[in-house]
């Protein structure tokens, strides 16, 4: 009887491959390596608590108060300042916009700029939950294959040079330049500049989810493509959830003022503003130097379980697998021999113990059946060892 | 350069009036009659902070990590608690869903529900961001006219018959039955039986907002629509904005699986899920019996000013105005004689020291250009006195 209520765009929402697949492993003993929750031992919980009473206690007309649609004031003017932590400068807090995780500016950024039949290009693979909000906008895709140093930047200037001799135009590029969820990978300096480049040259937009940018744990974080773009192309997205707590659902964009007032618009629809108290808190964390103290160490955490997993994947894994090394992220993916279907055998992995994900997810047209997404942000370098062992003697039984 | 980028849907996003006027009044000498604040008095501020205190420091792994789209479990079994309290029986946490704010809740009630030309039914006047979402969903309207005792349920059922003999069918009735915002009325039981009955009858949905069920501060609340629904037609939407802190942007909705369920697929693409923080600690306040002791504080205050305001109105506004006197909520809503026009009028208001907002905003159709809305929960009763003196020494300027 409900079915006939329902509005037409249902239809093209998806639920998350992820957040299902968790469900299935809730309460069970297996080993997730499907998730991508940072490690709570990184939350610096002694200082958030202390934080948290501050801004309740000294300033509740504003912490426990509607507040504007943008964010507060007092958060917009430290978000330039880590803003510039990462390279960004010539903003001002205008420039800046606050959300409810970053995954509500992928919802706004997509809903604002995609209409059915658009073009839009994306990573091959990339992060599966932009994927399905970009799915609910019904555009048509150009792939972006992605090679050990990101994505191929040859073969996308082929893909505008052919759209463009057909009369089409891309309008918006959603890549993750820096630890790429789930590829890995991370751009130099040259390619950063040449897709700026790009985007002046065939005039098209480019939403930087910059979520790792903080967490590159070996060699240099280059800066991201917002600290490079001259002509305001560049819709910066960004987040606390890995370098604070994911439980404040705390993100930002920084992006020109117009696309700003466009936000604003929106969100006044969407939820009038994001909560004051989580606003605050962050606010306070940059201000007292919390999220500046707490970076190493996240950074050192994550080296740590990232060099216990390539080693036991490294010990286990068939010698014809291919993973990515990557210096920064949550994750590790892994490129199977071509016979491989992950799609298919998780079942038998979570039967023995372990989860993973599935590549395909993060592939627009669901290819990359041979891949899976590993995650070393949150087992235990234990589960870690023993989670890629349990997975490498499936696979060698499976090659067998 | 930025237009084309933009899709079509931008053109539906309209700006509340309200928060347009806000920021005209920053940092001015007016006295706002035009917001919807909370009185920030009646916030608890030391529970919270102790609450948040707590909840940080003893459940970071929840308080601080991603948790559950749908809610976390504590709070989901804490809202069944709160439901009961206004009468709501018979459901379980999985009848229940947290948002950001009971604005996401009409947000991704409409989305879900309303396609272009469905037809949906509105008081006139009704809650101005609610129409807003809704204007962005381009349905077909059917106005039901308020009377005194709240949705003239005569005219409705004509309309519906009307609908039917042409082959239409109504989707929806967008409602708030309890201190209507900005009307001030509150449905009387027969009224609400008959409503449920007509949703029957006629095959449509109910979404209820109950924004100010607990703020009734004369006479009894009648029980919500949710508590006489035997066939699930009734989504209702709370919020703890009113009775605890808007600043928590925390809001909720009770209604039959399958909708939550739909509710959980739309959320994993707009923001993954409400703040893990803002939730415990809401789920904290019921559990310790906070939002209870400060229910009785928030009526007292609430109908306190409310006298203020009503005895300033009687003593200055012109002898042929009506307005509403509301048993809860937070505004009066004023009918002047036909020749105001309260959109013009506001320039000068705001010139002499005081706004409003227009009625008009409130209606779907824009008629009402002779109404006004005036909030008394937020001024100080010395500013609800001056600001009413300063409005009604205009309008019988203009009157004359």
């Amino acid at each position: 009887m409900f079915e006939k209520f329902l509005s037409h765009d249902v239809q093209y929402l998806r639920s998350s491959e992820i957040r299902d697949l968790l469900k299935l492993t809730e309460g069970k003993n297996v080993i997730s390596l499907a998730g991508g929750l940072p490690d709570p031992s990184t939350f610096p919980v002694e200082d958030i608590k202390r934080i948290a009473e501050d801004v309740i206690s000294s300033k509740p007309e504003i912490s426990l108060q509607y507040t504007p649609t943008p964010g507060i004031t007092e958060f917009r003017e430290q978000l330039v300042k880590l803003a510039s932590l990462r390279g960004i400068t010539g903003i001002d807090p205008t420039n800046t916009f606050a959300t409810v995780g970053s995954q509500e500016a992928l919802y706004m950024t997509f809903n604002l700029l995609v209409d059915p039949g658009d073009y839009v290009a994306v990573e091959k693979p990339t992060y599966l939950t932009a994927l399905n909000v970009l799915r609910a906008r019904r555009p048509n895709y150009v792939g972006v294959p992605l090679t050990p140093e990101g994505p191929d930047l040859d073969s996308f200037e082929s893909s505008l040079r052919r759209l463009k001799a057909e009369g089409k135009r891309l309008k918006l590029f959603y890549v993750i330049p820096t630890a790429q969820n789930p590829g890995g990978t991370t751009m130099n300096l040259n390619d950063r500049k040449r897709l700026i480049e790009l985007a002046e040259e065939y005039d098209f937009l480019i939403a930087e989810d910059d979520a790792y940018g903080f967490l590159v744990f070996e060699g240099d974080s280059p800066p991201p493509l917002k600290a490079l773009d001259r002509s305001e192309r560049v819709i910066y997205l960004g987040t606390f959830s890995k370098i604070l707590s994911p439980g404040l659902r705390l993100g930002y964009v920084i992006a020109s003022k117009e696309f700003i007032n466009e936000l604003e618009l929106l969100k006044q629809n969407l939820d009038l503003h994001t909560p004051s108290l989580t606003q605050m808190i962050a606010a306070e964390a940059i201000k007292r130097g919390v999220i500046e103290r707490q970076i190493p160490i996240i950074r050192k955490t994550y080296k740590e379980k990232r060099d216990v997993m390539l080693q036991a994947i490294e010990e286990s894994f068939p010698k014809d697998a291919k993973w990515s090394r990557p210096v920064g992220g949550m994750f590790v993916f892994v490129w199977l021999s071509e016979k491989f279907d992950t799609v298919k055998l998780l079942e038998e992995a979570m039967r023995r113990g372990v989860a993973y994900v599935p590549g395909s997810s993060f592939f627009y047209d669901y290819s990359g059946r041979n891949t899976m997404r590993l995650n070393f942000s949150f087992p235990s370098k234990d589960e870690l060892r023993r989670g890629v062992e349990i997975l490498g003697k499936l696979l060698k039984e499976v090659s067998a």
